[in-house]
């Protein structure tokens, strides 16, 4: 390899830190992990607050080049088409694409068990348990663990990664060197798990192969199947305001709200006012910085160079993307502070875009009834796909099935929409009017 | 006084730390600053480095609440004017407001020391030097103290007050709460600080009572007058490209670009090759961030709340109105916790415009010659200053010799803006048409 290293340090066990693990250990390198947190596997934490994530093609790809797919894919549901619960009641189910495509349901506690086993399967990867990182001296190549005594160690470094997420040690390093551009930001919206558990000897009481939304404008519910029977939802919701997570402080209150706004969900919820009061109200925050690494020995990866809100259900998918791209980087720099900038360089406007797409998507999937403009927009959109199915993609069916980067997707995204706005304003639409004007759009 | 407080802590002994200090003092409490750096009275840095600041009507105003006006006026020099320097040589003043209307040429160092003199005139306020803060926890009311000496202490505050600029400790610990909005961002320019020595017997070789502009569109050079007959000068220029820092490596390189573009300020420079290798080349950051405050205990001011640019000159001027509206504030709220939340509210705006302003007056001061646009809208600017005395005030009078919000004078410049846009674009512009048509931004 023309990359020299004798080891590699990656902090972050995590969904990233993991499969960069196995990429590097691919290419023969020694693979050192440290982790904050206990080994997951052995200190399983019980049901109830188990995220769900949405793996989607570019996921998919990264996960099929180190040849870990077929374990992934045991454990996945598809999901294919949201279904929209109405106020009135009503479902409507809204296809992803295709037939055939899906994005797929993750527990974010299986899936990282199961990277870590495929990770520990490498004789070259270690993976150090309960080392909370506190101070990254760049200049220095050395970091500090507090171990769960107390006890601090110095490790040295030759080559870091950074997969340690949205508060990564890492980047508060980085952060105190001269001219890093960092902002971190905040929507106005919190989230919490609510769960509809498994009906009688796990089966799902509600449509098993679909994303459930209950969109209500302002906020949302949505629902993702577990294999045990099981939906984890997760209500977004304001912190303040007239209707708020700041408004609800009683049971009465919560009973009031999730039956005037969900009661089909709450009829299968039997634990839900418990669930609301038991469970954390945590925040969704976007960051934003640059540059992502230092000199020839330390580089952000994933959530720590770039965390965005859940919308897209892209935050994973664009962590192993990634993983992905900076191994495909490798095979054409021959130093690491080439590697890093051109990875940088390639992976921050594609970051900087799926950040902006994950908060429009906010917007559309809370708005997905309540609007008919965006429905005749959405109507229009169908068309065209059903005349042109070998050359429109819609900028959903882009980012969450194609591995087309980011900054196209968004990109040709406003184009496609720039046009379905000039449609949607055409009195009498027809066949001949759409394709005539669809040319510019196409591929 | 309703604040109830035993004493108070003050993060910083620079300019906005000593101003609060005096505010505080008067109100009757007892005032503990700990300052990282040490006594600068004691140990005055030797000259050359002394960076300049420009004092205008926010500042007077802040200084003079407390009753220090007459001192600082003494060791200040009124700058009447904008004198630009020309590529061929030529020199053009533009008065800055009104007969004698002046922005004031102050050393830092030496206002500096002044507001501390002034600070310890009080019994109940206390400096301690040398003192590094390391770690402050919101939640237990306490920071880390690292001494001369290595030793680390444990301070306990009851209110806490971070006036330690645009890297404070106080910030580095409000970003660790959650949902806490911060940004810092960078500009492509840096800065780095050049001499022009006084004359035979401290006689100034330019004009004294003016700010020396060199404006050369994508970068400036400018110098401010120092008692000594001395003017300290700094280029800002921009760190990468084609005409860059970088791309000056040896003095022959700095000789060539200093000759070529500011041969006059290079006449009266004669260290300046050694002092353009000898000084550093600074970044400039606008921090922006919120909330400022945490509960009813600590909160943020001046820089380290909103470190801006130093194109419009404002701040330091920002940070002691700051001080003066906190002051103001208190005579209105019961509670610390309510107090910080109006400052913070009522601030927040204002430091935003301010930063905008700050940025987008430097594309004016390097634009001042180059943009006959520009000098044609400067002119039917002043046309109508002439005609409307008491009811027109430029953007750029209204930020330095009103105490108008910021914001306001954010929002009416833009307004007056648009309508000199508009003006610039009639052909044959008579008093009878341009006073119509300033109708509407006249007070």
């Amino acid at each position: 390899m023309s990359l020299q290293a004798e080891r590699i340090t990656i902090l972050g066990s995590g969904l990233v830190g993991s499969l960069l693990a196995i990429y590097l250990a691919k290419r023969g390198y020694q693979v050192d992990i440290y982790e904050r947190r206990p080994d997951m596997r052995k200190n399983r934490v019980a049901a109830g607050r188990s995220i769900n994530l949405a793996l989607s093609e570019r996921g998919w790809t990264a996960l099929e080049q180190v040849g870990i797919r077929k374990q992934i894919e045991d454990v996945a549901i598809p999901m294919y088409a949201r279904m929209v619960h109405n106020t009135d009641g009503s479902l409507s189910g809204q296809p992803y694409g295709k037939d055939g495509q899906a994005i797929y349901s993750v527990s974010r506690g299986g899936l990282n068990c199961t990277l870590m086993d495929c990770a520990e399967r490498f004789p070259n990867i270690s993976i150090h348990f309960n080392q909370r990182i506190e101070d990254v001296n760049l200049k220095e190549k050395q970091f500090a663990v507090i171990k769960e005594d107390g006890q601090v160690d110095r490790i040295n470094y030759e080559i870091l990664f950074g997969a340690d997420g949205a508060f990564s040690a890492l980047r508060a390093a980085l952060q105190r060197t001269d001219r890093f551009e960092y902002s971190q930001s905040y929507i106005e919206h919190g989230y919490k798990e609510l769960t509809i558990p498994a009906g009688d000897s796990g089966s799902f009481l509600m449509e098993k192969n679909a994303l459930h939304i209950w969109p209500r404008k302002n906020f949302m519910l949505i629902a993702l199947p577990n294999q045990d029977g099981s939906f984890t939802c997760t209500l977004f919701f304001q912190f303040d305001g007239e209707e708020s997570f700041s408004r609800i402080k009683t049971k009465a209150e919560a009973h009031d709200f999730l039956n005037r706004y969900f009661p089909d969900a709450v009829a299968m919820m039997p634990h839900c006012l418990d669930d609301f009061f038991h469970n954390p109200t945590s925040s969704l925050v976007t960051v934003r910085c640059y540059p992502w690494s230092y000199e020839d020995s330390a580089c952000l990866i994933g959530d720590s160079a770039h965390a965005i809100v859940p919308f897209f259900g892209q935050g994973m998918n664009c962590g192993f993307e990634d993983c992905r791209i900076l191994d495909q980087l490798m095979t054409e720099h021959a130093n690491w502070h080439e590697l890093f900038g051109a990875f940088q360089l390639s992976r921050k406007p594609n970051a900087d875009a799926i950040a902006t797409l994950a908060l429009n998507n906010f917007i559309e999937m809370r708005d997905l009834v309540a609007d008919p403009h965006f429905l005749k927009k959405k109507k229009i959109e169908s068309r065209i796909a059903q005349l042109y199915p070998d050359q429109f993609i819609s900028a959903y069916g882009m980012v969450s099935f194609t591995n087309i980067p980011y900054a196209d997707a968004l990109r040709r995204g406003r184009e496609q929409n720039n046009l379905l706005e000039e449609l949607s304003a055409i009195p009498n639409l027809d066949d001949d009017i759409l394709s005539a004007m669809s040319k510019k759009i196409l591929k």
